[in-house]
Order: C-alpha cells, then structure tokens, then sequence
C-alpha cells in the first residue's frame, strides 16, 4: 500500500485499477447517454428509393429545358403519388406526377418542381422555371446504405442516435453497462435527515450529495444506510455493498480511533492501493480493490466537502472509465486568480472558487470558508482552483487551472446569436 | 398571425408567451436539477457548538504556551468525548481530553492538538508544539445560523445542495414543476420502428430524438403516436396533449396537401403566434398558444434534422424557462470556418459542423450532407453553425458563431492538471 502520494499518481492508480463494464441488451429508448457495446450495421437503405423532398411536381427536367415565366411549359397531370404508397406507373415525357414530400419517385421522373413554383389547371400544370436535374429529390442511400457502419462501438447515445437507430427499425441496442455504486456512511454522530440532532448529533449529509453525483454521471446509487463505529456495524455494511461495482464509504477513514477500516476491508479480502493523497481538502482518502472479483472501494474523508471533492477527483472519471466513455474527466479552464492565495508548500489546494467573465477571460474568486465541513461554500463553487502543491503564494492576477464543477456552467442567459 | 419572420424575432415571441410553471412539492432526494421554489431558511444552527475538526486532544491553549518539542508540555487526560456524545464536564487548567473528529468541544477547552502532535502515557499527554488559539476547532454556526436564508428560490438543486438540505433536515422541499411535453407524429408514410417498411413506408424517428432531447432537458416526454393524415386524426392527438404543457407535433406543417394543422389548431381554440422562420433547416416551423389556459404548440417541420433543429433552438429555451430557470441557451463559441460555405441571403443558415480545437481557438467543420433528411450528419455534429442570414459567403478562415449541442463537448480525456 502506498501513503501521502501525489494527486496525479493516485488518479493512476485508480484509473489503471479500473476496468471497462460488461454489455447489456436494452430498448433503445433506455439508452440515452449509454456507450454503443456494438457496431451497427444499417439492415436497409434510407431512403430505400429516390423520394420527393418536396411537395410539388414529379416530372423529367428535360420537358423544362425551354420553360421561362413568360414562356411556362405545360404538362399533363397523369397521375398522384401519395407518400408511404407503392411505386407508381412510369412517367411518360411530356407527363408530371403531382407527389407529396416523402413520397417514391415514379419511374421516368428524376426532378421535382414545388408546388410554389408550378401552376396547375386542372389536367393540366404551368411551369415556367427552369429545375436543377434531380432538384428536390432525396437519392436512395442519401442517409446511407444496407451493409454500412452507421454508429460504431463506443459512441455515445445522444438524441440524433436514438433517431437513428428508430429510423433503422432497431429497437433493441448492446450498451455498455451502467455503474452501481453502493454508498454507506458511518460514524455513533450521525444521524438521517430526519433523526434526532439532540446531544450534539449530526445528520449524514453525504450520502445524499454523493448519491446526487452518481447520478449526474449515469451510475446508479444505491444507499446502504449508516454504520455505526463499531468493526461489525462497518464489515456487515461493506458485505452488503460487495456486489456493486464500485463501493463508496464516507466513514471512518481518519487515522483516530475509529480506525478499522483497513483490518475490515482486509479481511474481506481488499488490497489497499493508496492510503492519503497529498490535497486538501481530502487527505485521508483510501482506494482499495480486490485482486479477482470485488467492488472498487474508495474510502472518502468524511467531512461533507472533502468526500464531494475527493468523489469529483477520483470516483467520477472511475465511473466514467467503467460506463465506457473515453472522455473522463470534468473541463478545465485557465483563470485569473481574485485575491492572493497563501498556503504551506506540499499539499495541492483544491480551492472553491466562482468564475466570473473579465475581459474575454475568466476570473476566479474564493466562495468564502474553505474549511472542510463548509459545504455551503461547496454549493455557492462553480469550479475548484487547483493551487499546486510546492507553490505556498498565488497572487492577485496570476493564472490557474480551474476545474469546473457546475454541470450548467457553459449555459447563457444570453442566445449569443 | 406572423409568417415568414426572423430567428430571433420567433424567439422572443416564444419566449414572452412562455410562462414560468408552477411549484410542486417533493422529497429531497427527487430534486436534482430542479429549480428551488421558495427561500430555504435554517431551522438550525450548524454546527451546533464547537466540535472537534480532528481526533485529538481538547485543551487550554494557554496550558502549551510554554511547550516545546524539547520541553513538552504534561497535561492530565480527564475524560474522553466520542462524537454524537453529550457535553462533558468542564475541562479545568492542566487537563486534556481525549476528543474525535465530529465531537463536541467541553466547556472550558478552546483549542483541540491532534493525536500526530501528542504522546500518551496512560492518564498523561505529553505536547511538544503550541498551537494557534482555536486551532482544529470548528466553531459552533461556521456552516450557518439558524434563521439565515441558506438557498434562496430560484437556485438550481445540485449535488451540495442537496446536501445542504439534508443537513439542515430538510426532507421535502418546494421546486418549480418538470415540463411535460406531448409528443406526435404524423404521415400515412411513417410506421413505427419495428413496424413493417415494405412500399416505402419509413420509420418515425422524430418522436425518439425529441423525446430524447426532452430528458436531456429535464423535461417529461410523453408519447401520443402517429396521426394518420386525416383532420380526425390529427384533432384527435392534439386533443390528447391539450393537458401536457407543451404540445410538440412534428407532421403536416409543410404548404402542402397535408396542411390542416391549422385548421384543426383553430378549431381547438389556438391562436397561431407564427408560421415559417426565415432560416434552413426549419423553414415551416409553427408557433401556437392558448389564449385561455392550454400548452404552448411546435409543429415542427417532420425532416429529422429540421425536427431537431427547431426543437433545439425554440422548445428548448422554453422548457427551461419553463422549468423555471435563467440560463436558458445552450453555449455558444466563435469558430473559424474549415471551408468556404455559399447560400443565397435571405435565410440563416444552421450547418451540422465538428469542432477542433486549433492554436487556442476552434475550427468548424461540415459533417457532410447538409439535407434536412440526412439524421447521421446530425448524429455526428458538436455544434450548429450559424451562417447570417444577410450572409452569401463565409470564407475559409474566417470566423462565425457556432451553438454548441453536444452535452458532452467540454469534457475531455485528459485531466488537465
């Protein structure tokens, strides 16, 4: 087991600890978001023959050659083409087809006139534009051909792919899973939401802001209650977390005397990879795996702050790295620092910070208490300073790396066009 | 009625007939993403007293102010305090506590050392370093105070949130309701994904994405089915959604045969607001509302990528609005274009274009056919370009404004610190 290592070499470790989840079977309108587990192959040829974009007038552009407004040509109307009907009759020279949008193209026609563009007399229809060959006519195999690769293995289903695959007359779809997270809090001081703070007793905030993160990635959180600070409290409420694919304790991972959950943990079965990470807030998280088949265990710190920002630094991209996805991590961007940050070299800082737009740039100002049991300064952060670990001064005006945390970021109360 | 108008002109006038829905009442943990509908007060204080910040020893700091780690200080361990536990006797001068993190501090005591700083030696502490007054105490309100406006309405609940919420016990809480939006397509040629396809009958995949981009927005899709074309038929799945608080078809808007929507909206007690935005795809888009008590109706154009366009940008500003937050558009960014577009003026233009990140800046490029019936460019599209309107030309290298779509665009597969 390793202690105090950097940042970056613990997201290592768990990355590499990390495995691809299996595949499922799902009805395509359950995959939203989910990776593609398969290359799909169009059955079939969209559109399956030239079809009408228009509604108009199916005719053979040679007949208009010569058409001019003042000179319009006139053709027969011989027949109609309603969409979704059968192929109709060849179109003769000289003839036109009324047709719809959507509609087959009948033999012989290869253009298509609107409607706007056309004047129409009983059998008969004046045009007196001159068409583009093929003008308004969608080719068969514009959207593309049976045999094709049309969504490959590892795209992620967004709403233009579901439209897709509806369109290809598929309804079911191979998906990577998604991740089950089991989630337990523990310590004799908490208590649920709706339990009795008398006596100094708090309430367990975190599996409610954890089980909230799981969801905002696409895992699915399952809440196994609070321990309380005993070895048989805490093993019975790993066991029943050993089925999910990722276990996340917010408990008892300080070095004081509550401290079993290392000989807990081992005698499950767990090999512990790294136990502290040279940051703050989040120094006493512990990552922990089993060596044939088990859970990925991160023990987070229990303060409300350091288990949410230990969860968006590790737990998050690990989830994202299990769902299939090749994009792991939050954005970053580079900020101008509000006030001058001081610090003791040898920890990075993890500072809650809003970004305000200045000067075509963004400017990062702390959101007050960083202390770690402040989650309220958690919630007002749209984003986290990252305050290097041998710097000990970052001053007004200099740049940093900020992470942005805040899903709705990006979004404008603006159009912008 | 308007016809023929600008994008943005449609804008506002969507926007300025959407209402803002309202509250409903839900359990916390329900709650992610929603718009917080009234002013969260704190029914406590948090912490309740002062606590440990550490496992440790509670004590007089002016007991240490001689400690050195050649000459500790010897204090006498009184008592214990386990977290959650009541208040302790009061410490007297020369005592310590034994104290977990979480704990609360006993009267007298003002400062915690942690364990790393002392020895013990049965009923003595030994402490070698003097520490700042209050150090590795949390005071009593460092969250917040009773009777403080913790989350004012309007916020949006994200994971801190809603562990804010829980801190403070809040289990159920006020938000803005979750548009719900009917959905319905129509057209004799449409079938549904695996219904039989034979004599050019196509798949209604309209249906699939919007539903899609509904929940990408939080919204609630429900699905009426396809209306045959027949006004009975459409009257009678515009009937069916007139409960939803959006009405969104996306059949017979064309100037075609087919054209009773408005009819039939009429007949319903519509008012129609606009019919045609001057802009490609998406020319036919229709606005209706209720004058009276009714959902706002987008009839929009039935082409996939059409469908998707107007759906992005007019239902989606106002299911957010809706819904009852502020940042209603999705970002946008400059670009500069990967090849030379030409159009004629008259209509904005939005191109289906990929994103690369080159220099610092973006480059836009087409992903390829850019007929509204063609869903995999679509599919394969980070942003839509917006090509003006009074525009014919954009020159390779030069720079234009693009929406981006994709949810997933700023994440990256790098960690970036």
């Amino acid at each position: 087991m390793k202690r105090g290592i950097s940042v970056s070499e613990a997201r290592g470790l768990v990355l590499s600890a990390t495995p691809r989840l299996g595949l499922e079977t799902l009805p395509a309108g359950e995959a939203l978001g989910r990776v593609l587990g398969e290359d799909v192959v169009a059955g079939r040829t969209l559109p399956p023959h030239d079809v009408s974009a228009m509604d108009g007038f199916a005719l053979r552009a040679a007949d208009l050659a010569a058409a001019a407004p003042a000179a319009p040509a006139v053709l027969r109307v011989a027949f109609e083409v309603a969409a979704g009907a059968a192929a109709a009759r060849t179109l003769a020279p000289g003839e036109a087809a009324r047709i719809l949008t959507g509609a087959r193209m009948p033999p012989g026609a290869d253009t298509v006139v609107r409607q706007e563009d056309a004047r129409r007399e009983g059998e008969r229809v004046s045009i007196g534009v001159v068409p583009r060959l093929g003008e308004n006519v969608r080719p068969a195999g514009e959207e593309l051909r049976a045999g094709e690769c049309v969504l490959a293995a590892g795209r992620v289903l967004g709403p233009a792919e579901l439209g897709l695959l509806a369109s290809l007359g598929r309804t079911i779809v191979s998906v990577r899973q998604r991740p089950r997270v089991a989630l337990l809090s523990g310590g004799d001081e908490l208590v649920e939401p709706d339990g009795d703070t008398a006596g100094g007793r708090i309430v367990s905030s975190n599996s409610y802001s954890l089980a909230a993160l799981c969801r905002r990635v696409g895992a699915e959180p399952r809440y196994l209650g609070l321990a309380r600070d005993t070895p048989e409290s805490l093993e019975e409420k790993l066991r029943a977390g050993l089925r999910a694919d990722v276990l996340v304790s917010s408990a008892g991972v300080s070095v004081g005397d509550r401290d079993y959950v290392r000989p807990v943990l081992e005698r499950l079965g767990a090999e512990l990879v790294f136990w502290g990470v040279e940051m703050r807030p989040g120094h006493p998280l512990v990552f922990a795996r089993f060596p044939a088949d088990g859970p990925l265990v991160f023990g987070l710190p229990g303060n409300p702050v350091s288990a949410m920002v230990t969860f968006e630094l590790f737990v998050r991209p690990a989830l994202r790295k299990l769902a299939g996805h090749t994009a792991l991590f939050r954005p970053t961007l580079r900020a101008r620092v509000g006030e001058t940050l001081r610090k003791a070299p040898g920890r990075v800082h993890f500072v809650r910070v809003r970004l305000e737009r200045v000067d075509g740039g963004y400017l990062a100002r702390s959101t007050g208490s960083q202390s770690s049991g402040v989650l309220r300064s958690m919630s007002l952060a749209q984003g986290l300073l990252v305050f290097p670990a041998e710097a000990s001064e970052l001053r007004e005006g200099e740049t940093a790396v900020v992470q942005v945390l805040d899903d709705e970021f990006f979004l404008s109360e603006e159009p912008g066009f």
